[in-house]
């Protein structure tokens, strides 16, 4: 029985209400109910947080216990160095999963501070990369 | 009667106090008052953080209900994609003001992450900006 | 009673025909007459050309004796090191304003050589932008 | 029933015998075996060229009748415009996987002319990303 | 006597137990203790946050009473517009320090935002930089 | 019978008297006379202007009844955002012809402002490019 | 009567099938035949690969005895120095020709290593790009 | 006797009048009275235009038949390759002089597109950069 | 006795045919069986194709057994992942020549992509590079 | 007893007469005498030279002696891979020392290639950074 | 009666024997004996070295006594900061002198780091430049 | 018998100690007896400065009277201009030679400026390299 945090970062508080064509109808809460059945193996937390060191800190928290942390950084994802370095430090095996196809958007998106330091990373196939994620720590 | 938030990012706490030669004497609180006897049509909410994802959550705490936002993120402009994410998705119209003049300072400040997503843009004009700003939500 | 003077740089005589979804169906002439009624306490003169030099003409002879002068440059706003000096060098506040907001469009659109030399910038407002400017000349 | 395609380009018939410690020391032919024995309910067809137009003479063969493509293009991933087009032109779904961490290597292997165009992108899982894309196509 | 106050950025708090080839295996509260021994004649106070807005707050109400602030930024230092620009705007003499060799890491950690607004930079000498930063201050 | 202008920008003027080698030794005129000539069906008409701002005029004062336009705007194609606004903004299919092989000169010689607006781009043919352009339009 | 070559690099076999707001909904075949009847003093051969170097090949092979080449490299136009190696050391002339408007495409798009070793380059005017090349080597 | 010509672009009617401190605060009518007087075996003429497009006709009109000409193109140096062209189309040598250090200026003042056609540059010496000019063609 | 096998990309089956003043007039049959004839001791063989994958596809066969291989891959250096790839995963050392001085050419043949992986490099020394490369196998 | 040598590259000899407010009005030579009496427990040598060779003769000489040397090599800092690889090359550990806040003065001031091989970086403290760098190697 | 010193740098002791479409074939000595001839009213002292400190040196030597410096630094003009900075330093005007017409050469030749401290900069004008360089003093 | 001159530049003094894994544990100067049994018909001259100006100085004591230079100018080649005129000026063939794989090492070590003036180029051969040059001599 494995022990999986999802951390959220900033905006993806709004899912189903934000960008729907990009993001889907689909809010958050909803999905995670939807996967906690499938995956009855795995106790799947969830925390979202707009700031990005609180992203850290929880890095910090569950990468030394957790058995997989699946991490949708959001727009920090780009840009965050000090995320990146707490990805490295940890033990806990990340991956860094987005919704959206970061490579069809703009070119600011397509650079990565966490993906050099992540178990691997699931881009574009909506709320199915969290199901794919899950699979990987079966 | 319009109901309209000014959202103030980091280090305009220091208004008044900071720099003088760049952002004036006056501290925002009494620019504020000023503000609101002049506009008495409007309901002018304030925030003000130093941190980023705080002006991301008030962006969506009062993004889909405030008639207008006048966001001056201060440094963040420049490099919170998130910030820039949070002012597309939500319906508000928001806009970007700056006190001073950001294209006569470093190369750095002359982009912004906002301004793409903004209802419009008011660069240099000290604290008469707001004013500019609030006489377009009249 | 303040003196302005309106410069409206390349294309911008094609305003209420050209690409309406960004510029808006009001040609500059009807925009003018509306604008001059509002704001009895200036007068309001209208310049427009398609050549470089003759903006820049038009900075010197107003720039040491109009009260104010409202500047859209258009293309020429980021590629025109000539008009930017012409800014700097002459006494009158000059404020530059865009329609559509550049920030927006093409990365090209986003820098400018004037703004470094502006009293302040006004972009993205529509038509509404003109009105903004000759509310700070008041 | 799904008639499912895994194209690998160049050196990828190396697996097994290269770079041991990027690639792991499984030959594809035993993993694609292990695949298919796990994926019953799939027909996996697998290709592999080291020649970049004939990557994209597959993806046109079997891009407008395939259920799902597995698309590795190696190397050419970062530089082939023309696999991009390919992929952008047909009608089967292509997900592109990469069995190395991309992010962690070279900076010229973090873009990608695929991704744009792909239902999604599976990087650095090793032979486990096959597994998570034979799974999306469930 | 003096009133030193040193701040900690991102993921500094899991020093001794993050990477310890890049930064030693003592945690801050021991290095800290020692140092307090060895400089009686300063009061060193300390804080540590993930939060780029917290840095800031810091700086802001230190800033302007403090003898001295140590600030190690971490990975905020090569971005932080924000925190840079506190720095410049408060009075207390600021030393970045900073443990590992930036400038033999990545190309991105090269930079800093801060160092033009420091009293002086001190870089790569492990916990020997507090050691030296506190001897400025003597 | 099509009513096709014929533009040309700064230094075509000294057609024929100015670097034979890259541009041939006959005068724009007389190429003109055999143009015209070569295609009776078509009534061309010429201007050439060595002023950014004429080009933009004559765009606009044909650009909403020529039948088609061929414009070689020689230097100001690289550099001038005005003259491809105007193309864009006008009615009129307008050709860009270059006599040179553009792109086997100097590296700022390879971009065009004018060419995404055009309907279609003819480079390198020497006189013959007009021959070409006036064919499309028959 | 002339012995021309028209080459047609990746994906161009899909002509008629792929992306038809861009590319048209005619395939190349039928095109073929109706220049062929258009213009009866030309043979036209006509060659596809979506294999760089088979391009090269026909280039070497057709390259010191056709009376001239039509060159289209699709997608290895912007890429494939190769290519504009085998152009710049044949003897017959050859003229690159673009379907679709490269310059109103990715940025990408916009440079060819072919061009500056060709007679001409035509871009932009659909399938009439083939009649005005014809028409060149008439 | 010589007939040299000396042509002003931008902003360079305003000398005596704007920013003294880099242009000094003698009109150039004086100036060029002054350098008549102590270089009369030349005739000296003089023309000054804000359009880009009349320096270029002054170079065609005056470069076939003057001794030598000097060209102050400011603003327009960094930025007009059409004047570039003019210099290297036209016979009559051509000094380029800057009265102000340009390289003691912004980074976008230290390229020059007349100076590679130029008979020699002369940069900083104040008014005194046409008197070594005039010394040149004596 | 060394089994060395010779790689050439593509365009070198032009050699002696093509450019001349940059590749000798000498084909490279001719130059081969001069070289076979002073090298003995070696069994020389002899590739060359003008597919990127082809060389591919040798440096796999002959790279686990060959005792050397000499790799000209020509236009292919500058731009093929997949080829510098290959060579890093064989065993075979493999010298890169280059007949003419890449460096004195275009600045993007001055880069490559195998040669991080080559056993050494020799450039420009025309068909004595083969020589040099035969003597270093002795 | 440790021995130390303080190497100064160019310029540095004019300390006390060049620029005061950068470096400051005291000459380095009386500024020698009072460290040398704050560290009696150091024999402290010195090396100036403007000549990037002779630097580099003395880390050689010295490099493999002496317990610790103090390296400001000035302008040379920024370019000379020639001394970085010297400081990389030799066993005394090397503590890079600048005067000025290189940081805040222009772009390329900001990289070092010493650093990257320097023991540590002391920057922006004036005369005072040679005394911390002293105190390190106490 | 002035006192100047002429500076050359590297390779400047060749002139007349180096590369003389460039150059010209007069050696540097002669050219000299015709100045001072030319110029009685001057002393004019000559230095040549290749070596970049020994540049530096004289510069500081001679930089606070003589009257006028005329610096032609060759090849280290466009990378030695340690030259500018020594330029900077000194009192001696200095008067930037290169033979050649830089601006048609290299990109790497347009740059110079002692332009921006130099009292004016005179380009390409052959031997004659250090003559109106001498005029300047007079 | 040819005469050969054998130039290093910067650190290599230090070859046999310095960096073993990256260039032997060999000194030079047995290395070169090596040479010299092994090439009688040579005389081999040697000459080592880490000065670059005494590279000059040899490149141009020797450069018009030896039959054969070798240079190996170590750091010097990505930076110096100075060397590469120097080799250009003169009339001997030089060969570049490097020790290391300079390919394989950071990005600066890519580029020369010496090589587009020399014979050939000969990189990471190790003390091999050298041989190969004198052979080239023979």
């Amino acid at each position: 029985m494995a022990n999986i945090l999802i951390i959220h970062g900033p905006n993806l508080n709004l899912l189903g209400q934000r960008e729907p064509d990009i993001y889907g109808v689909e809010g958050f809460e909803q999905a995670l109910a939807t996967l906690r059945s499938e995956f009855p193996q795995h106790t799947i937390n969830y925390q979202q947080s707009n700031i990005e060191g609180e992203l850290i800190d929880w890095l910090h928290e569950f990468g030394f216990k957790a058995d997989g942390i699946i991490l949708n950084a959001g727009a920090y994802t780009h840009t965050s160095i000090g995320i990146g370095d707490a990805v490295r430090a940890i033990e806990s095996p990340v991956i860094e999963v987005h919704i959206s196809n970061t490579f069809a958007r703009e070119q600011f998106r397509h650079e990565s501070h966490i993906a050099p330091h992540a178990a691997g990373v699931i881009i574009g196939f909506g709320m199915q990369g969290y199901r794919l994620a899950l699979n990987y720590f079966k």
